[in-house]
């Protein structure tokens, strides 16, 4: 990994390592020891300086120990400066902080080296509560009596535990190292993680137990093992906009560009955010679960095994395709999906309504009970020997998805009367964003046909955030900015809506205007 | 008990219990519940508002069933308000507190209601930590190693847990109704208190772990059956200076007149502290034991059975005396050793040196192996049927201590250049101040002869400073501002005190124009 966090080389880190000359005590200064190492940290620009009880005996004994010259571990609050630790001056005792990405579906850690901003060490599991409900809702109500959240919450910390724990023995860095837990997660998953009822999120008028939290002790959520760790949760705006669209909001630094520009993070859920430096605007919607991979028969997430990438031969209307590590393919993933969709497109092999061309002579179309079918990989290319096809339904499951993804970007962009034509920048997160070709989704028409330079794929935007967070403190405060900025916007289902989503559902789009780019190729 | 704390009427809490009315949340204000309280409490004039991260469930469920409606009682720390709980409205939920006074040999316990500012009850106990050493000294010792340390801590805590628990029993309160401890102790005491190595505290420069406490929540302390109060511990200027001398300080408010005055604390140690708006002085001596009853033979202290208060027939030379708590005698205390000796001197039973005067006819003269002695009780009138006496080793003993008390009194003021006449309030404070009469303590050369109605006894000043901040939050910026104002002089022993000393055993003193009331008394 050793990746390095893209902060500002300037930036200065949430966790300050400092080093500490305690001037020695004398019959004419009497100052206690710990009030003379705070008086030190305020001299030198720290301030105010903040002790928690329980580690204040420690802390003496080591600044006796290393004789008044030590480093001091502190921690930013956003309003005062906790001090974590004291340790020796030599080089190699570094501090380190997790960013951890809490999603419905995975946990994402991330290890960071923060005085030299490097990532050590990635590891992602899955989130165990989906044994009580893949989806959030099923486990909000499992949740809605006390033991219920217990549960859920316990299993959680628990899996944060293990990968924490597992990370920190595969890269050799003691538990006492750790500094911080910088999380994000959506709302219902800050809910479970803080133990929160979270009842009334999905209950009208949609109202979270708490938007923000304070800086914590680790310790204070469940992580005795981390007893010099401070716990930094994003804060979320409402049921809707959780803590991992802030971070991801502060991640692509949304709100300070005067130029309007777009995030768009296509998890379970799609979830976009408009706006600039005055103003931020969020909408969510159901477009996800097909865009990942989920809703499709053979659909599975961007792991090993699945195919995310897929040429199809405009002679032979054969397909090639890319499988992620290697080997033989299990399913295919959203970016797969979205480039098979539109070779098949390029290729005639379906036409604007998603519906084959049963004229067609090809050697890998397939009559299923399903009806048409077209098969992707052969047996011989699976891993269960089973050919992968993909059906007419399929694809008109699929076109559901990539229309509402169509519909929720023009839909927000009318409601603030924005031609897509005025954005600058557009980000793409999510583990989709990671994979997807921008090209291709604008060939299917789920995505505006822009310049393709202004789409950046920013992978897991909230683990990012929560990355750059450790890495520049000032973002604490960017956090708070934004929450206080953003307004969520309901989508309601109106006859507006439909119509839009009704031309969504071609591909690109029953107005071929909209698409310039695509009808032109088309054409030639 | 029931008494009111001494504080102005308009005084504000440490402690509200705050009336709210929640607005409740619509589609169009979805702020979560907890921001919504936090900004409900904002809007009343309480800010900058934090809640625990551990009580963030208990409280929405706590806001949600009283369907938002309710009083939150929130705690001031000094720089934000901390909110403990939430809690019906009905006026018969109450907001109690307890003072605690963190003494060497007791340990006492205030309950407070903090609305009504009434002292409930009132328990006094020995502090248990006197089995590993009657003196401080000895306990730093043995708490020099983080074992010891552990041992002493837990027995004071469990001292405090006992105590609070009957009090609250007794007196039918519940605990989660107790929302603060505010506490006051010697700076050794404090270390204890706290878990803090107190071995610098006796070794040169004579540097504490730590003058100022952060606040904090009880149960942090060990406190885990009071789960809504919050703890705060008076800071201390050294090792000399204790929490129990700022919390006096305040209670006496020295630091507000502008004109010059003094705080005598006799415990264990005598303490003084000298001063006015502009400057504090505080030194301290080894004045006590004698003056408290603990050295002299017989000598015990202001408990029930103790005698406190002796008068002597100028004629027969018989005694009459007060047992505290009526019934037979069991020793005699530091107040009734200072008119015992007073009486005896006025009697001419004792010369100016202390000296009997064995040509004497009185029956209760007695020769003990320690020499001539006095009988102050008869075997008939003592708990154990053996007769008070009063030797000439026991007087001269007790006019080390009043010599030393007067000695530093007089060392003070001139280490200032201030005459006694300049004193216009004298508050002795002390269990010691409770019971001793000040013409009596003048006559035998203890205190200057100043007019009477200078003196005032205050009782436990620390119990009564930290039972005022429970009800006068502003105390809480005095006691810092007291902390950063005294100055510690120190008593070296050089000439000059040890002349002042020897004059100052006489009885009242060699220099007789020094004590002309009482020199124009016996002249009478």
């Amino acid at each position: 990994m050793n990746s390095v966090v893209p902060v500002k080389f300037e930036s200065a880190p949430l966790i300050e390592s400092i080093t500490v000359d305690v001037p020695a005590p004398s019959l004419n200064d009497n100052t206690a020891d710990l009030d003379r190492l705070a008086r030190t940290l305020n001299q030198l620009g720290f301030s105010p300086v903040r002790i928690a009880p329980g580690i204040m005996d420690g802390l003496v004994r080591k600044m006796r120990g290393y004789d008044l010259r030590f480093r001091a571990v502190a921690g930013y609050t956003g309003t005062h400066w906790e001090v974590l630790d004291v340790i020796a001056r030599s080089p190699d005792q570094a501090a380190f902080g997790f960013a951890i990405d809490l999603g419905t579906t995975c946990l994402v850690f991330r290890l960071i080296d923060i005085a030299r901003k490097k990532i050590i060490r990635e590891v992602l599991v899955r989130n165990p509560q989906a044994a009580w409900g893949e989806d959030i809702l099923s486990r909000i109500i499992f949740a809605r009596d006390r033991q219920g959240l217990a549960v859920l919450r316990d299993s959680l910390v628990q899996a944060c535990s293990n990968a924490i724990l597992k990370a920190l023995e595969d890269s050799k860095v003691p538990a006492d190292c750790v500094y911080v837990l910088s999380c994000a997660g959506n709302t219902a998953m800050s809910h479970f993680f803080w133990g929160l009822d979270p009842s009334n999120i999905c209950r009208e008028p949609y109202i979270p137990a708490a938007n923000t939290f304070p800086m914590a002790r680790a310790a204070e959520l469940g992580f005795d093992f981390l007893p010099n760790a401070l716990l930094y949760l994003f804060p979320n705006v409402g049921s809707y906009v959780g803590g991992d669209i802030i971070s991801g909001v502060v991640a692509a630094a949304l709100n300070s560009s005067p130029e309007v520009r777009m995030l768009m993070d296509v998890g379970t859920n799609a979830e976009i955010v408009l706006g600039n430096n005055e103003w931020l605007l969020a909408c969510a919607g159901a477009a996800g679960p097909a865009l990942e991979g989920g809703v499709v028969e053979r659909g599975m997430q961007a792991v090993p095994g699945a195919i995310d990438s897929v040429r199809i031969s405009r002679k032979t209307l054969k397909p090639d395709f890319r499988v992620i590590g290697g080997g033989k393919a299990s399913g295919i993933c959203g970016s797969g999906l979205i480039e098979l969709v539109a070779e098949m497109f390029s290729s005639k092999i379906v036409n604007i309504q998603g519906k084959f061309d049963t004229g067609l002579s090809c050697s890998r179309l397939r009559n299923t009970e399903n009806g048409p079918a077209y098969a992707l990989a052969l047996s011989s290319q699976t891993s269960d020997g089973l050919e992968i096809l993909i059906s007419e339904i399929d694809i008109g499951v699929f076109l559901k998805s990539k229309a509402a993804m169509y519909t929720i970007l023009s839909v927000i962009c009318r409601k603030v009367g924005l031609s897509f034509e005025k954005l600058k920048k557009i980000y793409i997160a999510g583990n989709f964003g990671n994979h997807v070709d921008p090209e291709m989704a604008v060939r299917i028409g789920m995505i505006p046909d822009l310049p393709l330079e202004i789409y950046h794929g920013i992978g897991n935007s909230s683990l990012l955030g929560a990355t750059m967070l450790i890495c520049d403190r000032t973002l604490l405060a960017e956090a708070e900015k934004v929450r206080n900025m953003i307004t969520y916007v309901e989508l309601n289902v109106n006859v507006e809506l439909m119509n839009e989503f009704r031309g969504a559902l071609f591909i690109p789009h029953t107005d071929t205007r909209l698409f310039p780019s695509v009808q032109a190729q088309r054409n030639s």
